[in-house]
């Protein structure tokens, strides 16, 4: 089976490390130095700045920022041979699936329409790193790895296995959105804001320091899956009236919370 | 020199730990398995369940809780020799000097009116691990350590530079406050905010992890300073703003602002 995958950062230099044990696996790259330090490191078997590359493949893989996935998606199907599966782990779901619509969800796809067969996925997995130079083949290793709907989806799931990732099913694109925002994306947002304050950080503790770690991750990621999560804004309204109800909450009130919180992350 | 810490938490243990190697150290808890564990372990060289020990003292460290620090100011100050020096580790400022008003600030100190001087003081030290099982000497080394007016404010220094931390001297109890405010109970609030918003924690990555750790911190720690900081909900409603602003700016105030934290976090 011959795997390409389409941008070689973090997650993608990572997946084609841990998938080339088991596969041939193409690297595309638009920088000539990544191809070359992919090539140079064994991560591939080959690499390129072509898209082309993506015609011989029977599984491509896009792993570009969100907004890059989006404009790569027709472009890319269009290359790929009738019957080969495309996946993607974008952050966000709802804009990609929106972005090929005949594709995903399988429902909506008229027979014939298209002979590429598109399974949107999410591994929850990568750090504040970036780039190739973080790649780690271990990076999926007892990690969440979301599938969404779509034909080829065993396929995926047994190469999202196979480095060692856990497959969870979703029903909807706006489910993940929503799951991931919790989850995610707003501990993203009040990583910046935290940051925008103007604190006096000779005084920040554990506490700060935590809270805001994840603000040294690559912003061209992150800016994307801000830019297209629309279940972020909801989800942002809904913590800040948690927050301003803790901040007004009377002891009783702030106890209770205390415990609850303690006793939920304690399952972590 | 004799010295007394009233609290034998993880604060209050790891610095009679600390101050054990170049004084005569008492520590006393309400506990007596605290007490039995203080003197088996040799963190203190005399432990009591009895208030009554601060008598002897030449410095007393009241490390409790900070509302039940504020119900000891007065008797243990009423307890302590002519020209004893009474110190605290209490996360929130303006409340204790509230409750001791004639020791400090020493300006608004009657000559004669108290022979104790109070030095109020605050390190910026402790994990989420709670009381004297969490006992570590080393826990200061490096750490800012505030201290506000007060005289006898030389003494408490020499004894926090002892324990490897840095004495760093704040003007008031209202600017330690607003500052403790932004760099600790903010994001201890945004952790329990973050912990009740439902979200499935299967899907939950490093973001979610680092920014509610601090949620298993000891809950009647957290209860007594959230509930004493009146600087707390103003700087809430300013970590709002900047939130909401940024779940609504545009690409450009987003770019920015995620670039802006970056190099801001990079310098902690």
């Amino acid at each position: 089976m011959q795997i390409t995958i389409v941008g070689l950062g973090q997650i993608g230099s990572s997946l084609a490390a841990a998938l080339k044990r088991t596969a041939r696996v193409a690297g595309i790259d638009r920088r000539p130095d990544v191809v070359r330090t992919a090539l140079r490191r064994r991560l591939v078997h080959e690499a390129s700045t072509d898209l082309d590359v993506v015609r011989r493949a029977d599984v491509v893989v896009l792993a570009t920022p969100v907004r890059t996935l989006i404009r790569q998606l027709a472009p890319v199907a269009k290359l790929m041979k009738p019957g080969a599966i495309l996946t993607d782990v974008g952050s966000t779901k709802e804009a990609i699936v929106r972005a090929l619509p005949c594709a995903a969800p399988r429902a909506g796809a008229k027979q014939g329409a298209k002979s590429v067969d598109f399974v949107p996925g999410h591994p929850l997995a990568g750090s504040e790193k970036a780039g190739i130079d973080a790649c780690d083949p271990a990076l999926f290793r007892g990690r969440p790895w979301i599938l969404l709907p779509g034909r080829g989806r065993d396929v995926v799931a047994r190469l999202v296995r196979s480095v060692g990732a856990r497959p969870v099913l979703l029903a909807s694109a706006r489910d993940h959105d929503r799951i991931v925002a919790e989850c995610s994306h707003l501990p993203h947002l009040i990583a910046y804001a935290l940051l925008d304050l103007g604190a006096d950080l000779r005084f920040t503790g554990g506490s700060f320091r935590d809270a805001t770690r994840v603000a040294l991750s690559d912003p061209a990621m992150v800016l994307d899956f801000l830019l297209t999560n629309a279940r972020l804004r909801p989800v942002v309204d809904r913590f800040v009236a948690r927050l301003r109800a803790l901040s007004r909450a009377d002891e009783k009130g702030l106890r209770n919370a205390l415990h609850r919180a303690r006793a939920r992350r304690s399952t972590l």
